[in-house]
């Protein structure tokens, strides 16, 4: 099913995006035009509190022009270790440590334009430091119960696909061990 | 918390993509550089048979260089309603006409860098009729039990988000159900 590299149509270099336009060929010998932008990858954190409160981070997404809740999350930068990243998003974003850390899954974002990955932890055992965000992220950070999130999720008052995500990870996580 | 757009930096335009990298002010009255890509908006259809299991289409997806189970889904057309293009969109990629249709939800995939809208649905009631993919998509599609798919999802074999919200909401409804 693989489609084949053929020669580029277009290129632009941003800061830390690459679009790119490339002409491929099809297993069936055809041609097509493929588009997309490449994406460092990213990390993106599901802390806990022991009191089942998620961690949220209000912020304002110039693409989408609205002010979105989110998980904690950032991009990759360097050859960095997504784990050491999620560590360092976490804190920087919302002042916290975590003792425990999970893993619960890796995925793109989307696909059919983009090849950032996102890499989903889990943060429980939280410990408060000083939050200190990159110079031009202006975030405040929030603490919701976990089934007044979910209640958001499903009523659409966090848009955000990785948010959803793991929202709905801890909800189906939670069914499979009742199961 | 709005960011006010300055001065355009860069603007590269494909056949459905745009890629743009803005200066913009930000409320502290300080400069920052927003880049993104503006795209349609999609569709994306968890098509659900009476038996329980989800149909998936695999398909190679150029930008991640990989096969990849996913829901039926693709790109709004011009100014076509959601509804109608999930309705087409799941015929076209999987021959099947579905009798009852729910909005589960809108998200954005990756707001921080693309304003891309995804509108999911749930249809059930489904009937079989011929498939007629684009000619530049090739596209298999296979029903797969639900509980199986819960599995993929949360074990890393399927890596694509709206799916992975799709499967899981379906978990964590059943679970709202049940309590």
């Amino acid at each position: 099913m693989e489609e084949k590299y053929n020669k580029q149509l277009q290129e632009a270099r941003g800061k830390f995006l690459v679009f790119l336009q490339d002409e491929v060929t099809l297993p069936n010998g055809k041609t097509a035009v493929r588009e997309m932008v490449l994406h460092p990858g990213a990390v993106a954190i599901l802390a806990v509190t022991e009191n089942q409160e998620i961690i949220f981070v209000k912020q304002y997404r110039y693409p989408v022009r609205e002010v979105l809740f989110e998980i904690p999350a950032g991009k990759l930068e360097g050859k960095e270790d997504p784990f050491f990243s999620a560590q360092r998003e976490l804190e920087e974003e919302t002042g916290f440590q975590a003792l425990q850390w999970e893993k619960l899954g890796t995925f793109y974002s989307t696909p059919g334009f983009s090849n950032e990955i996102m890499h989903l932890y889990l943060a429980q055992g939280l410990v408060q430091k000083k939050a200190h965000p990159d110079p031009d992220e202006i975030i405040e950070y929030q603490a919701i119960p976990f089934d007044q999130a979910l209640r958001m999720a499903s009523q659409g008052e966090i848009k955000d696909a990785k948010t959803m995500i793991g929202i709905l990870w801890l909800a189906a996580g939670k069914k499979l061990t009742v199961d």
